[in-house]
């Protein structure tokens, strides 16, 4: 996840300054998406107004200047202002700047791994990117054969390249900005938004989008002359008229008043200019040339498909726009889980072939195979996702499994040997106590993994090797989406740890199939919604309460617990049911609030027990379990039901209704849902 | 933990129904202490008015008839009256009669392991025991060398044969029963009380005690000559005098009248007979011979000695009695913690060759020491000892230790191999869900070691070795002596794996010393007990606790929750102090009650931010700290301070002070300690 801002003037005279400060200040609006580093792009030279008709354009004055630096956008503001050779007064009436703040998603955060990305030393093409490509170390071979050297160790740079490589090769003289930015997309698979500048293009500026949000503000004094723009379909059409043909049905201005585009990841960047927007759909190009906006796509899908793009007016506040339709950046990241989840999958989970690839472990999975026991290490959620997936590592590994609290490893002197490996898991790469531990089992001369949401992170560099859940930042400092993705990244480490075991291959095909259905069970769960609103509303007066579970949902227990905890303030804890008659039934009676998780798994008779045993002692649980469930409920207070995954996964599914529930609770309480008191979103000290 | 009952009758004629009543209604009193089997010895025949002068009497009329049960007394009650043989009816003018009610230590409980144990198949000599001897096994092994068959696994049977040993090898017909059985116990090391019961010595009974507790009570419908007995000295007069000059100073009856002598492990079985009575000392050896009672001892000690055992009279109810001093079972067991180490060490520890031999280990301990992997399983506070003790099991074995719930073991399928080790921890020996663990490890191979405080129950009968913790019966059902006891077993084992390790013996003597101060620490902790009231009557209003701690110490954070959970229905709930900062720091305010453990360890520094990070939220916490902390009081709203002593025997002392306030609180609530609702002692269901 990272933040794209581009800013057009067409026939509206702007100071450099003045165009530098609008990329800043949209970069500013999106810097929740990611603050790793920021860039930006702007023309060089003085020259004004440079000819845009010029084909092959080597002006020197045309020349494309990128402004990068590491780390939030404010350090980008104080690195444009040291520039000596920008002359920062000097006006532009057409003018294309793009700009990128970043979450690393691959290449740790420096200047290098920057966006703008670009095809050359001389920038003549640029680009900024959101998403994660799949396919590009294929391309990157390819480019590499025809002599293209890169840089950077960003999937992005490739793009930037691509596009180079397809100018060099173009047919005719004629070929659009647009047209070779179709031509890139169809070489890529993953996800992304992209816009794209060039010094060949002067005053052109050409976005995309798949996967990936991308939105255009339009601002101009004069009317405009449509509310909506219809689709050109390339494939429809010959080429050499696309140009002409384009151009005839853009959005202009009334004759000759200037225009001004705005390209944005949200509305948070644009809402300050303009309420008049464009949301693009997946796969459309969308060309700004010559003051005009025209948008382009290969070809027609279903017949049910929009023929054009509405022009709709924001009528949203900023925040609210940052956090979308969400009243926080919890509740916000609790409902991107769907497409957190596919975003850890990306490029991992190989659909067609039935395989799983984690890149950054493929170097080292025969040693870990060979290993004689894995250590996972972590704290707080990260230790939970841990204890989630314990259970399915030992059975698709047959190795021991060690789940460890990093400070209490730490504590212990824990004896690690040569032949373990260690994994580390940390949202933000940077948890004290993880790291502590990390360096420890270095010492002892493990092999050491990563499993962090953070590239470029201590923890990241520091490990053998690694996987990036990829989950885009988390802003509420109660995790949510970093759970499940790291979750997910688990089970999937773990099955590339099997994939060449028959005896596994069932097992491995029916939690195969179970990802690919994750992402449309999870929305069937978060539509539980309102009904855990209602819930809420019994519950959030009440002290105390106990959430019982065992097995893979244990862990559930756990984590569900913590955020209550965290964010209601209330005494909750995670109880295993098989601990029930050993002390904590004790605490059960009518007035003790219980929430039993029961799915039908291996431990659905015994957690049916514990259920008895509750009912026997007056307690009314809340039940979350299975749809198909017709007994658990007889017995409870309230029900949940949730859809049914493949047993290893459910703990994704059960979890969700309670991070949702310590969402409703803390707001009904009235506090602050992503800045709890007494704590702070990454764990840098002891 | 046994409970020996004897009856003398002197004078008074009884029916053999109203003898045997009297010994079953008494061992029926001491059930509490021991619930495996029962037995009792009383003459046999018909003769009513055995000759009680006859030296050397084998008239067979006289022959002693032993009745042993496995089980309850209830069950040696019906197995008396199917006995065809026996004439309920006849009357004895003189007889002894002796009962035993056992608590297993060495041996399964059967009938050939029951008391009494006699010392040939004539029942010659015939003794019970309360108590546990530690140099049985040479013993036996020298009686073995001069033909003594042994028939049962108890460490008791070598008293009776060495009695008998003695006997055969006098050096002339005078010697008396109490010089025999003076001879036997210098022999003996271990804790013991016995009575001894002779054909050769008909009417006579003797008895005698070395940490274990007798008391004889006294009734005669005549006047008794005496207030107080005073005490002989074999070493001080020559042998041949010492039975007619003792005869001179006993306790008689006045004139020609009855007399009836009650032998009893505490008051409870004696107060419904009469109220007065005598506590025997350690080594005191009380004879009864024709009616009079003489207590011997075989030198003086310090001057300060009492030269005489007083007559009291008991003030007390029986339900008092049975719990001695205390309020309840768990209170006494609480206190009676200082006794009940001492007994897990006994013969364990040997003091003097610095050596830790844990028997029941001994063959297996080689094959133990090259496994590659340590695993603990066990449910509820056993699994806390677990969590107590594998810091130092890591540091003693260098070996891999996990430390596993039972349910979630099973829940898991845990991989298992033949080259590990598994520890199964369980009070009773009967836990369910440690019993499926015990046999899913058996059937994968692994080496498994009990540790439990139950000779025969199913843990220690299917274990291939293990350790008996000796913490005498448990009846409260919340744990507490065993707790502590399983805690010490489990450092012996640790130290027992490293006592070849020179790099170790620094460490090694520094917890041997620990061991041997560790009772005298466990009184100074238990006189916190009024403070603890204190502290009780502050706390038992609130609805939730937080108890904090790390390092050795927290696994006393989740017993002691555990302990509040169980008996006062708070909800309490134990946290990692490094976990803090990860979430449960949000549940601190100035209304929530938090108990941190504070010691001056290695994580005292750690725990000290812990602390800080409490206070900064408004936190005033409940501490307890080492006697010389100065600082960690300054932000304590409350300050137990316990002694010192080595890191990790630590939790032993930090524990007792949550024991006694979970007992405190839960009476301050009125309700029932020993007997919490929802929870039974022993879960032998999963």
């Amino acid at each position: 996840m990272c933040g794209i801002f581009a800013y057009v003037n067409h026939c509206t005279p702007r100071p450099r300054k003045h165009i530098l400060q609008t990329l800043v200040n949209g970069l500013k609006r999106l810097e929740y998406r990611g603050y790793d580093s920021a860039g930006l792009a702007v023309d060089g030279g003085s020259n004004a107004t440079p000819t845009i008709d010029t084909k092959n354009n080597n002006n020197p004055s045309a020349h494309i200047v990128m402004i990068k630096q590491k780390g939030k956008v404010k350090n980008l503001d104080e690195k444009i202002y040291k520039n000596q050779e920008l002359d920062f007064e000097v006006e532009f009436g057409t003018h294309v700047g793009i700009a990128h703040t970043r979450w690393a998603t691959h290449g740790v955060p420096n200047a290098v791994n920057s966006h703008p990305q670009r095809s050359d030393k001389d920038n003549e093409f640029v680009v900024v990117h959101n998403g994660i490509m799949t396919n590009y170390k294929t391309i990157k071979t390819l480019l590499e054969g025809h002599g293209y050297e890169f840089e950077s160790e960003t999937d992005t740079e490739v793009v930037a390249k691509l596009i180079k490589y397809l100018w060099d090769n173009k047919e005719n003289d004629d070929v659009s900005f647009s047209t070779l930015v179709e031509r890139v997309i169809q070489q890529i698979e993953g996800a992304f938004a992209f816009v794209f500048k060039s010094r060949h293009y002067p005053g052109q500026c050409i976005a995309t989008r798949r996967g990936s949000p991308l939105l255009i503000g339009i601002r101009s004094e004069s009317k405009i002359t449509t509310d909506s723009i219809p689709i050109y379909y390339s494939s429809a059409m010959k080429p050499t008229l696309e140009r002409t043909e384009s151009r005839s049905e853009v959005v202009t201005q009334d004759a000759e008043g200037g225009i001004e585009f705005y390209f944005a990841s949200d509305a948070s960047a644009i809402i300050e200019h303009t309420n008049r927007v464009i949301y693009l759909e997946d796969d459309d190009v969308a060309a700004v040339v010559k003051g005009g906006l025209s948008i382009h796509r290969i070809k027609r899908g279903n017949v049910n498909e929009s023929g054009a793009r509405v022009i709709t007016s924001l009528q949203m506040e900023m925040a609210q726009i940052m956090k979308g339709e969400f009243s926080s950046f919890m509740q916000k990241e609790i409902f991107e889980q769907p497409e957190s989840v596919v975003n850890t999958m990306r490029g991992r989970v190989l659909w067609d072939e039935r395989r799983i690839h984690l890149g950054g472990l493929a170097d080292h999975i025969t040693e870990i195979r060979r290993c004689r026991r894995i250590i996972i290490i972590a704290c707080g959620t990260s230790y939970h996702s841990a204890i989630a997936t314990r259970q399915l590592l030992e059975e698709l590994t047959e190795l021991p499994v060690m789940v460890e609290l990093a400070s209490d490893f730490l504590d212990r002197s824990t004896p690690i040997f040569r032949d373990d490996v260690c994994f580390f898991i940390s949202q933000s790469g940077e948890t004290a106590d993880t790291l502590m531990a990390l360096q420890y089992c270095k010492n002892h001369g493990a092999l050491t993994v990563g499993v962090t949401n953070t590239v470029g992170s201590t923890i990241s560099r520091m490990t053998d090797c690694g996987v990036h859940i990829n989950a885009g930042p988390e802003i509420g400092v109660a995790s949510t989406k970093a759970y499940t993705s790291q979750f997910v990244a688990l089970v999937m480490f773990a099955m590339m740890m099997c994939e060449d075991r028959y005896s596994k291959r069932q097992r491995y095909d029916e939690i195969f199939d179970a990802l690919k259905a994750l992402p449309d069970l999870i929305k069937e769960v978060l539509s539980l919604d309102q009904e855990i609103v209602n819930l809420s509303e019994q519950l959030h007066k009440h002290k105390s309460l106990l959430v019982m579970g065992r097995g893979y949902n244990f862990a559930t227990c756990l984590e569900g617990a913590l955020k209550i905890k965290e964010i209601t303030y209330m005494h909750s804890e995670g109880i295993m049911a098989g601990e029930l008659k050993h002390g904590p039934l004790a605490l059960v009676d009518s007035d003790m609030p219980v929430l039993m998780i029961i799915v039908k798994d291996q431990v659905f008779g015994k957690c049916q027990n514990a259920l008895q045993q509750v009912v026997a002692r007056h307690g009314r649980p809340i039940i979350i379990c299975d749809k198909e469930d017709q007994e658990s409920p007889k017995c409870a207070s309230h029900v949940l039901r949730i859809p049914q995954t493949v047993d290893c996964l459910q703990g994704i599914l059960t979890v969700i209704p309670l991070q949702l529930l310590s969402y409703h609770m803390a707001v009904m309480k009235g506090l602050d849902v992503d800045f709890p008191r007494n704590l702070a979103k990454s764990v840098t000290v002891e």
